[in-house]
C-alpha cells in the first residue's frame, strides 16, 4: 500500500504571538522521506477544538509554543506513511488512528516508566510545542497514536481524545467507585455531558450541576440521578450535600477556571472525599481551607490529559456505545470564527472541524 | 483488682473564651459508679502539650469546646475503672493506655466502617468537646485508647499519641515508599523529627529543611541524607529540586500553618508526587497554582491525626527503638507557663507535663 | 414502642451431628431482659438458605457448629427488643434489618480494626457457632445488623445478604474495573446471576459460563456480553480466551467447590489477571502450574463473605434496582425438604423460606 | 567514542537439547553494523548464573529456547556500540549496563502500557529466546537494559538484576509495610538473604527460616528478628506463627520449587496475608486448601521478574548500601563445573563468572 502524499495542504496557522489564526492553502507537508525512525504521516478527518487550543493561540499560558503556530491537539486520521527504519510499529499503513495532546512520550524516563507519560521529560505537546492537527496531514508518533475502533465516528473519536480522556482519568484515579455519589459541576458542557457518562457507566451516582432547562433534560438523560441548576440555588454546597444523603459527594471532576469552583468542592465534599483538579486555567490558584481540607481528610488531586492506555479505555468505553458525544461540525477553514465564538463563551458543547473543509 | 478514687483532682482548666488557664486542685473525679458503659477513668501518668491545645484554649478555630475547658488530647495513663456493663473490654484494669485527639468514635456509621474513625458523625475531641488530659483522671472509652506497649516510656509514648501517630499516618498515605524522596519541612521540631525518623524506618530518603546548626546535627543524626537550611538558601524550590536528582521528592509532609510551605511544595515536588498537608491553621489558605497542580498531577491530600490502627502502628514502631521522642518534661502546673511559651514561639521540640506536678 | 415476645416460636433445629432437621414449635425464644448489652432480638420475616447451610448441618467442615443448631445466615426481620445498657445503637426499635454469616465482630481487634472483620479473633458465625435464622426470634448484634432500605423486598434482600454480598465483595477486590473482561462459571445459578448484575453494573464485561438455553437466556437478560456452554465447549480454556479479545478475561470469580474450576482460571486468565476464589468445599485443593501462576503474574485471592460496609454496599446497590434476585419462595418448615434437593443437585438459584410458614 | 569489536569471542554454548555445555572461543560477535534500530552491543564484565539458566539448558520447562544456546541473563557490561538509526537512546557508548531475563518488551502492547513488560506480548527472554550473557558480547537493546549506579560493583549487580529484582518487586507487591512480619524460607540462599535485607530496608520485620548454624549468623547480621531453622522444628506452622504475634505473618516470599512451601504459607500466614509465589518449578502445583484461603482471605500472588522500573529501584537501593550481595566468583569458561554444582544441589549463594575468565 502507498499513498500519493501532496507537496502542500491547507492549514489553520498562528503566524505569532498577538496574530489571529489565517486559513494558509500552501503549508508545506513533511514527506514521507523526511521522517524520523518512529514518526508517521496522518493524513487527518477530523479534528476537536479545544479551550487549550484558544488558551495556547494567545500565549495565555506558561509554556511556549512553536512559530508559526499550527495548533489542534484532539484529531483522528488515517496513517499514510511510517518512517524508515521504524522498529515494531503498533501501528499499520491506512490504520485510522488518534492525536492527542501529549503527542510524544519517549517511554524510558521514570515517569514514563511509571505510566506518567504526560508528564515524561522529552514530552511534545501537539499544537504547542509541535504542529497539531489543524491541519491536512500532521506528523506524529507510531508508539503514540491511538487506534480507532473500527466502526466508531472519527468526529465522535476526536472529541474523546482529549475532552473524554481528561475526565475518564480523572473518574478513575478519583476512587470513586459503584454507589459512590459524583458531582459534575458544567455537567451540560462539553467536558461534563461526557464525565456524566462515564460515570454512569461506572455505576455511580452523578449529580450534575449547570443551568437551564436544556442542559437539565440533558443531564437526566445521560443518567445523571441528581440536577442543582446553580443559578436557581441559594447555597449551591448545601444543596449537594443534601443531594448526597446529607454527607456530600465522594468525588468532584472539577473542570473550571475559576477558583469558587474548587473552594465550594472541599466544602460540599464527604469526609475522605476527592476532588479531581481538571482545569487548567492560566493563573488562578486554589483558595481552599487548609484546615477543613485536613480536617476531612479530602484529597485534591490534579490529573493531567491521560496516557495511552487511559486513551484507549477511554475510546474503547466510548465506541462501546456507552459514552455518546455531542458535538457541532464545521470546516479547519472555521477555525478562526470559532476561536471568536470560544472567546465570547458563545459555544455549548465540543466543536469538531472537518479537515477537508 | 479496685482502686481508690479520690473526689477531687489537680487539672488545668479555661474557664472560658478569652481566659487563661488556671491551676484548679478540687476538680471534681468522675466516678466510677457514673461512667457509661464502654466508659473508662484513666489515672493520667503523662501529657504531652500541642500547638492545637493551645488554638483550642484560645477559640481559634471552627470547632467550640466546651466550658469550663480541660484541654490535653496526647496523654498516657493507667485503666483505673471500667464502667459496669461493658462488653468484651479490649483492655483491662491496671493496663496502661493513651488517650488520643479523637476521644471517641462510634465505630458504625459509613465513616468508622471504612477506617475514617476520625470523621466519625458522632466523634467527640479530647480536650475540646469532651476534657482532655490536662487532668489527673480522664474519662475515656476502652474501644477508643491505645494500649502501651511494656517498656516504652510514658512520656515519649505520650507526644507519639498525636504528634507521632499525624506524621506517621501521613507518610504511610503518602505513596512514598523505598528509595523515594521525602522532604520535611520544619524537620528539626517536635512533628519534624519524629517524620524523618519515620521516614527513614521506611527506607524514605529524607531531605531536612530547617534553620539552624544544631537543628542540621539533629537531623542528619536522624538519618536525613540532605538538609537545606531554609534561612541560607536563596532559591528554596530549587535548592529542594536539586537535592533530588534535579527532578525534586515523590512527597512533602507539610506541617506549617501558613499558605507558604503548600505553595512552595507543588512549586518543588516531582511530577506525580504527594503533598502531605497535616498543618491545621485556623483561617490560611492553599494558595497553590491550579494549573501546576493538574499539569504536574500532584495529589494535595488533607490527613487529620489517625485512625486506632495508625496509632497502634506509630506506637508500636517507637516503641520498637526506631523512633526516638525528644521532648522536654516539665509539670501539669506549669501549663501557663508552656502555653505563653508557644504563644511567643520560645518553644523547640515537644513538651510533656508530669500528671503528678 | 414494645413489643408482644412470645415464650416459644418455630424453629428447625439439627439436634446433633448425623442428625436431620426437624421443626420445632416450642423452641424457647431469648426474652429482651436475657439480652446482653449490645444484642438485638429479630423477629423474622425470611431468610435464604445456602449451600453453607447444608454442609454446617452435616458437620463437613473444619469448624464446629453449637448444638442443637439452629442454621440460617441470611435472614431479614424487624427489631423487636434492645438489650438494657445498650450505647449508642445504629439501629431502632422496628427497624429492619439483615442478619449475615458474621453474626458478631469485636470491633476492636486488630482485623476488625482493618476493615477485615470477617476475620475477627471473636466472630460468632449465624447458624454455626450461634444460633441462626432458621427460627422466628433470633438473637443479634445492633453494630452487626445490616439496615434494609425502605421498599426493598426481604425475600430478595435475604439472599443479597450472603450470596450477593460474596459476589459483590469478591468483584470489589479484583482489581476489575470499567471495560474489563469477567468470567463467572456457573453464571446462571444462585451466586453467578447476583455476580453478573453487579459486574454489568460496575460496567465490567461479562462472559457466562453455564449451560443449556434457559440459563443462556437468563444470562444474556442479565448484561452478560458472552455465552459459554461449557457442555458444548470441548476446549473451555481456549474459548473463554477467544472471546476475550484472544487474551483472556482480567478476572474470574470462581465459585466452584472443584478443583478444575480453580485450575482452568489460571490457564484462561489474561496475564496480571485476578482469581476471585469464593468456594468454600470442605477439603479440595487448588491443583493450579505454580509456573504459570508466576509466569503470568497470576493474583489468586480468598474472599470470604464481606464486611459490614461491603455488605451495606451490596444491599444498597441491589435495592437501586441494577440487581435483580431471582428465588424460590418456600416456607421454614419445608426446610428438611429443600435440605434433601440441595444434596441431590436438584436446586436451580437461590431459595428463600417464609419465616411466618 | 568508538570501540575495537572483535569478530569472535568466547562463549559457553548448549549446542541443542540433552548436550552439555561447552566453551567455544570461536562464537561470531555480531557487528554493530548488523545492529537493528533499537538495539546495542554489550561489552560484558560479569554474569551471574542463575537456577533458571540450568532449567533452560536443560529444556526444563515450558518455553523453547533456540539452539545453540548461549544462556545468561543477569549480566553487567559495558555499551560498546548502538544501532544505526536508533532515536532517543536512554543509555550512551561507553555505559555501564546491566542485562536481565528480560531482554527486550516492545512498550506498546496492553500489558507494556500497564508497566507489566514481563508479559509483553513480543517478550524475548535473556539465554532462552535469544542468546544471553554467557559470552564476551552481547546483543541487547537500548530501552530494556539497566544503568548501573558510578560505584557500584559489577558483579554484585549482575546478581541484583535477577535474584534482587525478583525478591524486591515481591516485597513492593506484597501489602507488607513497616511493622508487618515477613517470612523467608530459604533465607539464607541466593535470593533468600537479598529478599532479607529488602524487608528490613522497608522497615518490615523478618523471620527468616532456613537451617544451620553459618545461616543462622548470616540472616540475623542481615537484620532478621526472628529464626526458625525447619530442621530443628517439630511444627513449622506453630514455630511461624508463634515468632509473629501468635497470628502469623502479613506476607511469606516463597521461593520453593517445591509445593510444600506454598502450602505451609496459606496455613501459617495471618488472615488477610499475602503468598508472594517467585518459585518457578516446571511442573509442581499449589496444593493449597481453597477452603483456608478463602476462610482467612489470603491472596496469592504470583511474581515474575520485574519490570524496568523494579529493576532500576531494586539496583539504587543495593547501589545505596542498604543490600549487600553475598557471591562467589568464578569466570565464564567454569560454567559446565557450575551447572555440575548446581545440579548436585552444591551451591550455596550466588555465582558471578568474571566475563573475561
Amino acid at each position: 500500500m502507498s499513498y500519493h502524499i501532496p507537496k502542500t495542504q491547507v492549514a489553520a496557522v498562528v503566524p505569532g504571538r498577538n496574530q489571529s489564526v489565517v486559513i494558509q492553502h500552501d503549508f508545506p507537508v513533511t514527506q514521507p522521506s523526511e521522517l524520523k525512525p518512529g514518526q508517521c504521516l496522518v493524513k487527518m478527518i477530523g479534528t476537536g477544538v479545544c479551550h487549550t487550543d484558544l488558551h495556547v493561540s494567545r500565549w495565555d499560558w506558561p509554556i511556549e509554543p512553536v512559530t508559526p503556530l499550527v495548533g489542534g491537539h484532539e484529531g483522528v486520521g488515517e496513517v499514510v506513511a511510517i518512517a524508515a527504519h521504524t522498529e515494531a510499529s503498533p501501528v499499520k499503513l491506512g490504520q485510522r488512528v488518534g492525536i492527542k495532546w501529549i503527542a510524544y512520550s519517549c517511554g524510558d524516563c521514570e515517569q514514563c516508566r511509571q505510566g506518567l507519560e504526560q508528564n515524561c521529560v522529552s514530552a511534545k505537546l501537539s499544537g504547542c510545542t509541535v504542529n497539531g492537527t489543524f491541519s491536512q496531514y500532521v506528523v506524529s508518533w507510531v508508539h503514540i497514536v491511538t487506534p480507532i475502533p473500527e466502526g466508531f465516528d472519527s468526529f465522535a473519536a476526536a472529541s474523546v481524545l482529549c475532552a473524554g480522556v481528561t475526565v475518564y482519568r480523572a473518574l478513575k484515579y478519583s476512587d470513586a467507585r459503584i454507589g459512590h455519589w459524583v458531582v459534575i459541576p458544567g455537567a451540560g458542557g462539553g467536558l461534563g455531558h461526557l464525565a456524566v457518562q462515564y460515570a454512569v457507566a461506572m455505576g455511580m451516582r452523578v449529580v450534575a450541576i449547570d443551568t437551564g432547562a436544556e442542559k437539565k433534560k440533558l443531564c437526566l438523560e445521560l443518567g445523571a440521578e441528581k440536577w442543582v441548576d446553580f443559578k436557581q440555588t441559594t447555597n449551591l454546597v448545601s444543596a449537594i450535600k443534601e443531594a448526597c444523603d446529607g454527607l456530600g459527594p465522594h468525588a468532584a471532576v472539577v473542570t473550571s477556571p475559576y477558583s469558587e469552583g474548587y473552594t465550594q468542592a472541599v466544602d460540599y465534599l464527604r469526609p475522605g472525599g476527592t476532588l479531581m483538579a481538571v482545569g487548567m486555567p492560566g493563573d488562578a490558584k486554589f483558595e481552599t481551607s487548609i484546615f477543613w481540607t485536613v480536617v476531612k481528610n479530602i484529597s485534591i488531586k490534579g490529573s493531567y490529559v491521560g496516557n495511552r492506555q487511559d486513551s484507549i479505555e477511554a475510546i474503547e468505553i466510548a465506541a462501546s456505545g456507552k459514552v455518546k458525544v455531542i458535538y457541532a461540525l464545521k470546516g479547519l477553514s472555521d477555525l478562526g470564527q470559532v476561536y471568536n465564538d470560544l472567546q465570547k463563551g458563545n459555544v455549548a458543547g465540543r466543536i469538531v472541524l472537518d479537515s477537508s473543509k
